[in-house]
């Protein structure tokens, strides 16, 4: 869905060229049908199985309507994500509303709406009971459970690690179980955990699952009917074209695994999976133009978008496969580091990279932006966050329009006795 | 100006169980007192300096305008940040356009706006060029110099290593100047460099001086004509508690050399420092509130700040102190791990910390937060940007409200065939 043609990146049958005249830049742009190829991927590898997107990843309301569409969940983590995945379309009864550190209003909204929460501690559990007792409402649940997994991915994302703030120790989880048992209103009907993000082998799910699997067996005791076993997201994207892991090849690894463990089982929780990076991760470039070119310890190539709109370098070290967007017919010939124009040395989207002559005005298109791009980005050193535009085909809109000075003031109030 | 009282933390003469109870939380909570008591002493002990707020570290228009008041310029690294500071009072003449890759945007609205730049390549002097033509406008620059200085800070704000991308190499900029005295409506008449951020020594700072008359001696006899030497920012704040410069002990170290070495010119440059952390770091709070109490593989606090709101432990692996704000009289008893609410495991405000007994209710505040906190913050994880206040004595101004939902759909727009 991105491919070259008279020199032109073309997204779908859109030339980059032309959303950058007529939008500006910098600017995110997505393929819709690289989207819903993903997304048909998970639903046929899948199919029994219920899929819970990770709204985390990019909350764009356009890309979560058609993911809504595709019969998919919602995995939340905030009561901003539940509101966003309600207006999206996502059913109430598929959405999960996850998360280490609830308030009282992102707990009120959940319940109220009518979502199953993860609980990640006793506090919380007791925060839901109470508000749920307030409120009149039942409420259904599953415990995170922290599985001591090593998913063998970047240590901030690494989820499911012993020292990780997230979930219920596992060899302590049934005690919690039997706690939530004894409390009105509170129903426990699953069990999640989650490991982690940009996971690029089957191994640590295959284990995930089974260890999911020996707790379930445990509470089942207890006299808890599983309705689902969450396993949580986490399958890694190829950033750097040395491949990764399709959704069928997770299918084919744990599938087998569930199904012969489900017979261990009193009852028949369904499979639940919250992929976000590999259904949004590659759908999407960042497009960003060149200001300056500048031969200095290295060959500097300074763009207008930053770590204030892609974090992800600056933060994890992360590599993004990076093009001349206007000059796709030419021969790599030089060496360059692409920077933002962030104030920090740490501003570094693409180093060291082979890439055809770049001069000032070029546009340089940033691969594999879509998940946890536009998410993360911010106002750091006042500068404003750009666009997003969906493609289809020949066609295309702003999802998301870039913001204006006066975003940067809109909620600012200067005392009166300061004028 | 934060001290206790009864067992609550006071901002001034506040309590921040007010500010929570009124506000909510999280809040961003600022001392007036402590922010002139830090104006006052970079006045004092730079009397005939001219001194350039450096915005990118906090720009709430209230500080902003107490900052100008105190006959501060501004240090602005984008569009946005022009746009604050001539919202704020800053005078025009005393705003220094900085930044490393400034779009036509950039460089058109501070021509416009008459303030003088800091040119960092030849290709970005190019574009100077070619607007001021176009828009019959007279422009005064600096060369941004890489000094190759090591601050001895973070390497991700090391920003006048060789290696980092900013500036000209100081070997070079001579030439740089030579290309400009030849171009009409460019006038030269400063030199610049910034060697870093949270910087705790003065030598790196003597040193960066030093390179700057060395360059100033060789480019005057072009003709050129210093009104400023600046040599950016960076002085560091007390963030542990083991000691920090104050602006008296830099003056006592710069100002000597400064005087000794203006000899050796024939222009009489004034001497220009851009201080940023310095002023505004230690005026201010991050107050949040604890969801929950874990006891797993530590005792984790969760509270409902994370790293969306302040990144710099995440991103830097950066130490704040904390409190536990409405227990100050309790004596410590257990480590504690504070932990915010956003999906990733790297985010940790505060590890193992010995605190009194912590609960769910109880408010933690985060000190030190008035530099790069709220200026990075984000909506990550659907999270809602929080409030700040301004505190004097006992009156308090909420200076910018907090996010509501429609903050999180109002750039955005789902096209008519997605309904």
């Amino acid at each position: 869905m991105f491919e070259a043609r008279n020199g032109i990146l073309y997204v779908e049958d859109v030339a980059v060229t032309e959303i950058a005249k007529n939008v500006g830049t910098p600017v995110y742009i997505t393929s819709k049908s690289l989207l819903e190829r993903n997304l048909k991927a998970y639903r046929d590898a899948f199919k029994n199985s219920e899929l819970l997107y990770a709204v985390k990843a990019n909350n764009n309301l356009a890309l979560m309507k058609i993911i809504s569409r595709w019969d998919f969940g919602a995995d939340v983590f905030s009561d901003g994500e539940l509101y966003l995945s309600l207006i999206a379309g996502f059913d109430r009864r598929r959405i999960l509303f996850n998360g280490n550190s609830k308030s009282e209003k992102d707990i009120e909204m959940g319940i109220n709406a009518g979502v199953n929460f993860s609980v990640d501690s006793l506090d919380e559990l007791e925060s839901i009971y109470e508000i749920a007792k307030r409120d009149s409402k039942e409420v259904e649940i599953a415990f995170r459970v922290n599985p001591e997994i090593d998913p063998k991915t970047h240590p901030k994302i690494a989820t499911g690690l012993k020292e990780s703030k997230f979930g219920i120790p596992h060899d302590e989880v049934v005690k919690a179980y039997e706690i939530a048992l004894k409390k009105e209103r509170i129903k426990p009907i699953g069990i999640h955990c989650h490991i982690g993000s940009q996971i690029l082998e089957t191994s640590p799910f295959v284990e995930a699952l089974n260890r999911m699997f020996d707790i379930a067996k445990k509470v089942e005791k207890l006299g808890v009917e599983f309705e689902f076993i969450d396993i949580g997201g986490g399958l890694g994207i190829d950033y750097e074209g040395k491949g990764s892991l399709t959704p069928k090849q997770l299918s084919e690894a744990i599938l087998p695994v569930y199904e012969r463990r489900l017979s261990e089982l009193n009852s028949e929780p369904k499979l639940w999976l919250e992929p976000g990076r590999s259904i949004v991760g590659n759908t999407t470039i960042l497009l960003t133009k060149v200001n300056a070119v500048k031969r200095a310890f290295k060959n500097f190539v300074a763009v207008d978008a930053g770590f204030n709109l892609l974090i992800r370098p600056a933060m994890y070290n992360a590599f993004h496969r990076v093009a001349v967007a206007n000059k796709m017919e030419k021969e790599a010939e030089e060496v360059y580091t692409i920077v933002g124009p962030i104030c920090e040395s740490g501003d570094v989207l693409a180093k060291d990279r082979k890439l055809p002559k770049v001069e000032k005005g070029d546009l340089i298109a940033i691969f594999d932006a879509g998940a946890y791009g536009f998410a993360m980005s911010s106002q750091y050193n006042g500068r404003l966050r750009c666009a997003e535009v969906l493609v289809d085909g020949r066609r295309w809109w702003v999802v998301r329009e870039a913001e204006s000075y006066g975003d940067l003031v809109a909620k600012q109030r200067i005392p009166e006795w300061l004028f």
